[in-house]
């Protein structure tokens, strides 16, 4: 039976430190209304992404400004419930940026809706086929530049972004040492996803680990967290290494105390470069990385996995857990069927 | 009339924080014989360079080790005064690692002796047609890769690489803003050689003046400092920009509290990357930049200035002198005739 209401969570205070659930409020509306051109989607499951806390404060100005009192920023997978868009049809499985609510009118220029190849993949959609895997894909692979034999080190390698870009890693013939918080995500890492080692940064000598596992240095770098964590790799860098700047969730949560990689020189010493993207710039080419990444998942070369949170009452929740590491894999939160 | 005598200063501890005199000794010893396919070289200039505190330290591991007790390193040019190499003439004028001493066994594989090709104009291979301008060149635009309208943004700007650096990238039809310290520098940098502007970050709020002379943003960074100004200049990049790391002066006087530049994180919002380069990678290119460098200064498009100390004794105290920014242009020491 399909929910009357709109239920949605705007977006009610800037985050100072850790995101709280007062910097969220609930408020139920109306199911909005379509015109032409427009249909109306109903979201099954919200995507949970350490962005959120940047696009929280509007942080690196690389999309659209997100004010107080706006419906919190998400992608998610939903049904399209009316359409008055040529392009779709009731029932159709679309993915897009719909927000934490229920109803989104979507499928225009401001709103795009992307329908499923695989609709009953539907949460792969927001990880290894959808933003999530087109992250890992693209920093690996074209900011990286693996070669067959070269060690990739991967720190948040239990996490979304970090677990396909090691195994990406992994698919082209490079060492993979990943990095992770405790017994269980590591033994996920080299056990499910195959690979080489994980250290445990929580109970192991990060530095030394790392040493030990990269007697050669490190070719690639892909870094999901910052920190120390950062600094230990570029001290280890091999020449003409390449660190790929994807994430620093290490940061996030104290930005007025922000420390920098004090190892960076470094990068002279061995020739080599650290570099940032915004998966956005590559849309032209999700399809590609899509075709990759489908293949890699039906053959089993590329392992997925999600951490499921149950109801919309939750989004909140599930959003401050991601910062404490609570996810394997990808963190989604289902909201209706 | 020949010193018969070999002056030497060597190596006799590991800087802690400043360079100090105490960091070496004299030590007078006979002027060494040559076997055959050696020659002997009397040095007239040394170089002194910022990555001589690095060599004092083996920091970096890319060249051999430098001992105590050993002859402190430097490029220098001189004069074959013996000769029982086949490809070298009493009288030719070299260039080469002579290190600080008056007398050198070169022309081998161990210490390389290289002829000038305008010996008239000897001190510029310490200068623009040596060491120092390559690395501006292949800095500036092998990793900077300048383009015609680009703002290009030099610290060290009246350091002899920064100067240089800048003023390839006014040839290449740049905006270049200089940051030197001091209001003689900042002239110099913008009235002789060309400068767009030049920020005295003695005198003026860096960031502010950024902002100001850069208002869309920095498309490439020449890094000569490190420290706060990076920061500065991170946090103001263009999209896609470049930071070419070419040395961090400000660190190496203590390098024991070393902070990194905590806007690192903005190369992900600017999908921008930051490069580290060591000259010595681009040996097999020297010809083509010194071509390049020798005609623009004979154009006069680019303009060199040097700052001689005169005589042996005052090496170290050169040396000193450069890390607290006394030198304008390129700093040499006249320890011979």
């Amino acid at each position: 039976m399909t929910q009357r209401m709109n239920r949605q969570w705007l977006l009610a205070a800037r985050p100072k430190g850790l995101v709280k659930e007062s910097d969220f409020r609930r408020h139920d509306t109306a199911v909005p209304e379509i015109s032409d051109g427009e249909i109306l989607v109903r979201s099954t499951h919200v995507s949970i992404d350490p962005a959120m806390r940047g696009w929280m404060e509007n942080r690196g100005d690389y999309m659209a400004p997100l004010d107080l009192g706006d419906v919190m920023r998400s992608f998610n997978v939903g049904d399209v419930v009316a359409s008055r868009n040529p392009a779709y049809r009731e029932g159709d499985v679309v993915t897009g940026l719909f927000g934490w609510q229920d109803y989104c009118v979507a499928g225009t220029k401001a709103c795009p809706a992307t329908k499923l190849a695989r609709p009953e993949m539907r949460t792969l959609y927001l990880g290894g086929l959808g933003v999530t895997g087109f992250t890992a894909y693209f920093g690996l692979l074209d900011l990286g530049e693996p070669k067959e034999g070269q060690t990739v080190v991967v720190s948040g390698a239990a996490g979304a972004v970090g677990s396909v870009a090691g195994q990406i890693a992994r698919i082209k013939g490079c060492r993979v040492v990943g990095i992770a918080g405790g017994a269980e995500k590591c033994r996920w890492v080299v056990e499910d996803l195959g690979f080489d080692a994980c250290i445990d940064y929580k109970a192991e000598d990060v530095g030394k680990r790392m040493t030990a596992l990269c007697p050669e240095g490190i070719n690639i770098y892909f870094d999901n967290v910052g920190g120390e964590i950062l600094d230990h790799a570029l001290a280890r860098l091999a020449m003409h290494g390449r660190v790929v700047l994807c994430g620093g969730i290490s940061r996030y949560n104290d930005l007025d105390n922000l420390t920098g990689p004090k190892n960076y020189f470094n990068l002279i010493f061995r020739r080599a470069r650290m570099e940032g993207f915004i998966v956005l710039d590559y849309a032209d080419r999700y399809s590609e990385a899509e075709q990759h990444l489908a293949r890699w998942i039906e053959t089993k070369e590329l392992t997925h996995r999600e951490t499921i949170v149950e109801g919309f009452d939750n989004l909140p929740a599930a959003l401050i857990g991601l910062f404490k590491g609570q996810n394997i894999g990808k963190q989604i939160v289902h909201i209706g069927d």
